[in-house]
């Protein structure tokens, strides 16, 4: 039995870095790759007494079908906590659905879609089974440069997809200034921001910018999520779009998995609905905020010269340079083969990949492991610097 | 501010249906129209149980990211019911999920697919949004007609879409000595069968005829679901399909939703694991098949001459055909302003539609509500089929 595989599915590829970092679920790995919020942050018991209130209030309704936009009251929290009005509120199976809803509405082969540089993986996944063609917007350490959207550059953009904070991989986050000024410049060349924000809520300091969203609602489409700030086993997210565009994305969703299920749906609204955000979100900022704090130290402690990395004001992930000319994908190797793990830079990169990034996750790491991870890690990275120095064969 | 809409969206328009079936929430409606599995089927006290169970066990598990597979556990189940190896076994967001992925991993723009007459119209649906060119398979009241797959009509077919056990929309069931000759006549012809049986074990009788899947493993994706055995609202399916294409799915998976719910899938399996489904299936069936023949007693009370009906031996539809000229869409709206709904058939055609036909469904409606509302319909056929005779308009 033959069959022909679509040409969107043929470039689905099996990921070298995946087959590395299955290794890794070997308790001895101290891993730094995981893209995972740490556990210890799931409000369990709140959601064990949630879920008694769905069993108690309408057991039958949480497990019939249900409408393609969402439960109505988890819809009306989300659209309070972003002002916005309930009719432009879809929840989704996880954002990643989003995503996928957002390239099946907007995307057709060759168009062109703007992503930041680097941007985060799993958009770059889904956005590639619609063949989009990638156009890499320049940025800094910051953010996109929003001086660099030209007329010649966004010409027929379907959209720019935008992490704005905390973005995965960088952990970076931009500015006020340059959120105003994405905006501005974004209407006036008439195009669509997609704003990614799963991770916005978890500022260590409790500081929040303003959205994207916030500044132009009608040129906005806005993803949030419930995977950082409760559980991502739940697999729930939400998207806030203009009604039209909302509309047309409740039809896609219809046609991918008719709704996200009503019996998590219902558990979430029924975890948050008397304030738990408001006191659980503070908890989990001040988790993550030092679990930073001990990675940034144990890599001021190991971390020779050349070798340089930001200071995350928030969210999950440190990014690092190493010298130019070295390959992190290359190191990983004999780095997992010393039980440390983390993720190369290159897939994040649409396009002109820069192999000797990095991107190092603390959230689930107990700080004594991160210290001993980062430790080994700063051998090898030295090594690695002696080797590829000049003259380096020769010794 | 404007968008350019992607091709494949532009096409997915407004229902009219829909629109006219919206009213059918209101209580008053008696709706033979929703395709929705009874709620006094769900195993609410079960579930309840298998929930503590989860809590218990290991809540953050449930809470966590996970393998996009699916949860061993309930993969493992899939498998030993169907007989199978576990890696072929995928988990999906219900089975419309699995429809979408199907799409993603086979159809390009313009590829032949197969597809009964009538066929399920979520399908027709979450196909065409990649674009195939559908070819219907001719049928008759038991089933298509495995004779009419002949080279012409199957060259380059992606797949052969088909419903074996009471499908959706006409509750028909293919014979035996038909699946037979359907996968070898596939076989031969190079045709993959995609089998979609979300009805299968909703015989009324608990009689159950041998799945395509079982006489060829190789040559067919089987797709099943916990929605009309446990309840939709989890959004729970599967698909079984042959290891390389099982492997496409599950990265296709990931692209759309990385995962299907932790919670959900434990909830399922800790709920079946000790063996309900063989005690609670025959409840339904049992349900099922009174309610049905509610509805057969309803209709040989109220039909016109004229009008003909199928008998099913199992599931949640039965189909009805009008005097040929009769236009059941039309007919609708005098139906619901008398408060009374069901599905044109119209919709269910991939071509050529055959709009005298229509989709009433039974087991929601209590029996004498269902004597109510067939009364109804058959004094307004009655009036149709006057209206249409010769000379009915001199009248």
């Amino acid at each position: 039995m033959h069959w022909a595989i679509s040409r969107r599915a043929q470039q689905l590829t099996s990921s070298a870095i995946r087959e590395i970092l299955k290794v890794t679920e070997r308790p001895e790995v101290i891993s730094f790759a995981g893209g995972l919020p740490s556990p210890a942050t799931f409000p369990v018991a709140a959601m064990e007494q949630a879920v008694a209130r769905v069993f108690a209030d309408n057991p039958q309704g949480a497990m019939q079908y249900a409408a393609t936009e969402g439960y109505l009251p988890l819809r009306e929290f989300v659209a309070r906590r972003h002002n916005v009005d309930v009719e432009r509120v879809l929840i989704t199976t996880g954002s990643q659905q989003a995503l996928d809803l957002l390239a099946k509405v907007l995307i057709d082969p060759g168009s062109p879609v703007l992503v930041e540089t680097p941007s985060y993986l799993g958009a770059l996944q889904a956005f590639s089974l619609f063949e989009p063609e990638f156009v890499s917007v320049p940025g800094d350490d910051k953010s996109l440069l929003p001086e660099a959207l030209t007329p010649e550059l966004t010409a027929n953009a379907r959209f720019l997809y935008a992490l704005p904070n905390f973005q995965n991989p960088t952990g970076r986050r931009m500015p006020l200034e340059r959120r105003q000024a994405l905006v501005a410049r974004a209407k006036e060349l008439g195009v669509l921001l997609v704003e990614d924000d799963p991770y916005g809520e978890l500022s260590y300091t409790g500081d929040q910018l303003p959205s994207l969203l916030s500044m132009n609602p009608d040129g906005v489409i806005y993803m949030g999520s419930f995977s950082k700030v409760l559980a991502p086993g739940l697999r729930l997210g939400y998207v806030i779009a203009p009604p039209e565009l909302h509309f047309k994305l409740c039809q896609a969703k219809q046609a991918s998995d008719l709704h996200t299920p009503s019996f998590t749906q219902r558990l979430a609204y029924e975890t948050i609905r008397d304030g738990l955000l408001d006191t659980h979100i503070p908890t989990i900022r001040q988790l993550y905020g030092s679990q930073c704090q001990a990675m940034l130290d144990s890599l001021q402690r190991h971390m020779p010269a050349g070798v340089t990395w930001n200071r995350p004001e928030g969210g999950m992930f440190i990014w690092m340079e190493l010298p130019e000319g070295l390959d992190s994908m290359a190191i990983l190797e004999q780095a997992v083969k010393r039980n440390v793990a983390y993720v190369p830079g290159a897939p994040f990169y649409a396009s002109n990949p820069r192999r000797n990034t990095l991107r190092l996750a603390f959230v689930t790491v107990a700080p004594d492991r991160i210290e001993q991870g980062v430790a080994i890690l700063g051998e090898l990275f030295r090594e690695a610097i002696a080797a590829h120095a000049p003259g380096a064969k020769a010794a």
